[in-house]
């Protein structure tokens, strides 16, 4: 129990071990699991995942789609229908080669993604404009044989959502895609409190097989920008690989425009965590906190103990009544051992129970996210409680919102572009659009791509490419990338 | 759209047939998915499957069970470590073997079941007794080759959950395995309405690595059981294999006592289909059933449309606000073909709105269990789908014990064994429990077998056993099983 508390590492500092150390003392996994790359999801971060796969599917039902489960294994032939898609991802699949001791007659691949598990069922299910759109979505883990891994932003196990439509016009596909980014907004900035643009890829740097890519970048606490989704126009190339055709109003066979789109669970678990955190652990907001509201009894006689625990059972069945997640903290150790704990693992409010409170009708609150302390009396507790959610949440929202845009920085030539992504910044600048300038500036800023340009942004170039000096086609954005 | 609806076997005369028809026309499974023994679960059970987990794991929860995620890949190091435990699993096991193009270190087993990759951990998290209960579970799929596959009842790839608990005392162990039969009946039996009997399955049939088996018996239509669920009393077997100790209040190192329970999310499923169901299709509970209420314009003529959809945007939302899961079904089709669809989906309600429903302030509700049809006023409709809501989850109860009654045969000759077995019953039948005698009555009823004792049963055996004339030391049941 009384193991070291308290992070070391400073997250402005030295993010990297700080999240390590965050990831490992707020018990989010384990990594000593024996197979490189797979972690162990321990409780603490289990509900919170819950909790975010929860609010993506909800948005996602609302928006007409519905669940489904396709298999893990997908057998070798699907995956090379799609030329593109396989040159992506086949030499990252785990192979499945053997069943008890017996070789299996066809190698089955561990689902990296499912279109091509999910689209040769849609060229059986499709028949008419009548059976269109279809919405589909489940919620898996997917397998990638990643040579570096880091918990929650790379593994070779990862949690995410993947949906995938199909459609009578391409128009109606490009509209699913603004739809995606909709849902992805509702639920990681308007929910977890988490900003990010969604760019439009470049074409050397889209989804395997796709027409075009959209993907949202949140920026973490180093300055890189960690992809928390994305979303695909497919057009029509998976339709013609796996033969998926309507019969259209007008009576004729059409292939069918699609789209597919990959909320990151884990990689939005890894911007909540890094975000909203602080140097004393993590920061939840209100709506995914496992437990929103903990009760720290402090006891300074024995005498007490009786008036204190009544307190504090009345207080938590106030709280359950409400549907408010809360606990009491009898466990043998110190009140101030128990803050520590409770604010590494980011609870959002602590209520403490003395001698007074016990007695006099009111409780102690304090805020997680600005440490502020307020007395209220017991009958304004749960309104009370109910409005300090709400603030929390706008208040990680003011501050995400402050540091996403101070790390943004308009630059407009080579040198400050090199020092700019050098010191952890994201860089905006004028671009010419083209792959060689992307691929010399990433060389010469050791890492720092070109993310895109923002999606229905106004932005107009002016004047030159930052980097080359040809003429400017575009403005986007550079920045390292998780 | 037009397709052939209606189920053509007759479930308790072709019980295999019906429960294909069933699965593939209410849209449950695919089966044309190109790799054998795994299925496409379709939306409609899905919905199902989504609510039977959120049910068990709110149990689970309520007992103090927290949620994990463990890799879905197994090292053979680990599966190697408990000797009963390997021979039992290793020949169904799927192996990854090679990931891109490069052959893998060390093969890695796709879990069959989790006991080998939680209690590596498990003895590097549990130092003290303080570190104990440990109770913690997923919600996965597992994978196992097996050689004949049907949808819900067995796959290669199948949906459960697995909760593996870790106490001080074997007494506790116990307590838990009761504790675990007591979530059985909270759900399956207090909510889904099916019923069972937890038996403590003989020596020969636990499961590999347990001291003690105990698992749930249900009866399908067919006479054969189904096993739901089990809870295992392993011991200290994994946790010598694992070395996992604990130091005890008395300050000495000891080995830990374990349980593991598998509710079979999946095999629920297959009971919740076959129980209920009958010739025109699923019968849902209220409480699973994705949609509970589905709304039905009938429109005579095209005046009446207007008035008619009015009314049905009224009920809609008169609903929804209360939380009840509806939905009007505009389809261009008859009325008559809209009814068959949403009994072979096995809605549980179904709301009539025609002209007369649409001016004088009532609707007609018909009840899929009975097809009782009930004429109820607008004011008092929430309370009345309350109520019917209840009473078709008591209806449901009573037939399915009913059924399950009936289908229990006491025996106490080889002859009547035989023909009682043959005729699709559960023999109940004194015994003397030997493994010989048990592999001579499966030899000779064709595949049925002793299921075991019913735990916490009075029965007392009285004479000789059925089979062999020895004397009787238990009450034991046969059945053919899945």
């Amino acid at each position: 129990m009384s193991e070291q508390l308290g992070i070391k590492a400073k997250k402005l500092e030295n993010f990297s071990e700080w999240f390590s150390e965050v990831c490992q003392k707020a018990g989010l996994v384990d990594l000593r699991y024996n197979v490189q790359g797979f972690v162990v999801h321990k409780p603490w971060a289990m509900r919170v995942i819950k909790k975010i796969y929860e609010l993506l599917e909800k948005e996602l039902e609302a928006k007409g789609h519905e669940p489904v489960l396709f298999p893990v294994v997908i057998p070798e032939e699907n995956l090379e229908k799609e030329k593109e898609h396989v040159e992506g991802f086949k030499p990252e699949v785990f192979w499945i080669t053997q069943a008890g001791d017996n070789p299996l007659e066809k190698k089955l691949a561990l689902r990296p993604t499912s279109e091509t598990a999910f689209y040769q069922m849609y060229s059986l299910w499709i028949r008419s404009w009548r059976d269109l759109p279809l919405k589909l979505y489940q919620s898996v883990a997917v397998y990638r044989y990643e040579s570096t891994t880091k918990p929650f932003l790379r593994g070779r196990e990862f949690l995410w959502i993947e949906s995938h439509d199909a459609f009578e016009t391409h128009e109606e596909a490009l509209k699913q895609t603004r739809e995606d980014m909709e849902v992805c907004k509702k639920v990681v900035w308007e929910k977890l409190g988490v900003p990010f643009l969604f760019f439009r890829r470049p074409k050397w740097d889209k989804f395997a097989g796709a027409l075009d890519t959209y993907a949202a970048d949140t920026i973490m606490p180093d300055g890189k920008v960690n992809q928390i989704s994305s979303t695909h126009d497919l057009g029509q190339n998976f339709a013609k690989a796996f033969n998926i055709k309507f019969l259209s109003r007008e009576g004729k066979k059409e292939y069918v425009w699609q789209t597919c789109f990959g909320p990151g669970v884990w990689r939005i678990m890894a911007a909540l965590i890094s975000v909203h955190g602080d140097d004393k652990g993590l920061i939840l907001p209100f709506e995914v906190a496992p437990i929103q509201v903990i009760l720290i009894p402090i006891i300074f006689s024995d005498e007490d103990v009786e008036k204190i625990k009544e307190k504090c059972d009345y207080v938590e069945k106030l709280l359950k009544e409400k549907g408010i997640r809360c606990k009491t903290d009898w466990r043998e150790e110190t009140p101030g051992w128990k803050f520590n704990d409770w604010e590494l693992k980011g609870v959002p409010l602590r209520i403490e129970i003395g001698p007074r409170e016990a007695m006099e009708g009111y409780v102690t609150i304090t805020r997680r996210d600005t440490g502020e302390r307020v007395q209220v009396k017991d009958d304004k507790l749960i309104e009370e409680i109910e409005k300090l959610g709400e603030d929390i949440l706008k208040n990680l929202k003011k501050r995400a919102k402050k540091f996403f845009e101070e790390r943004i920085v308009e630059v407009s030539t080579k040198e400050f572009l090199i020092k700019v992504i050098k010191e952890g910044k994201v860089a905006k600048i004028n671009f010419c659009g083209r792959e060689e300038c992307a691929m010399e500036i990433k060389e010469a800023t050791n890492g720092g791509k070109v993310r895109g340009v923002v999606v229905d942004s106004k932005e107009k170039p002016t004047g030159k490419c930052a980097w080359c000096g040809r003429e400017a086609k575009e403005v986007v954005y550079v920045a390292k990338a998780y």
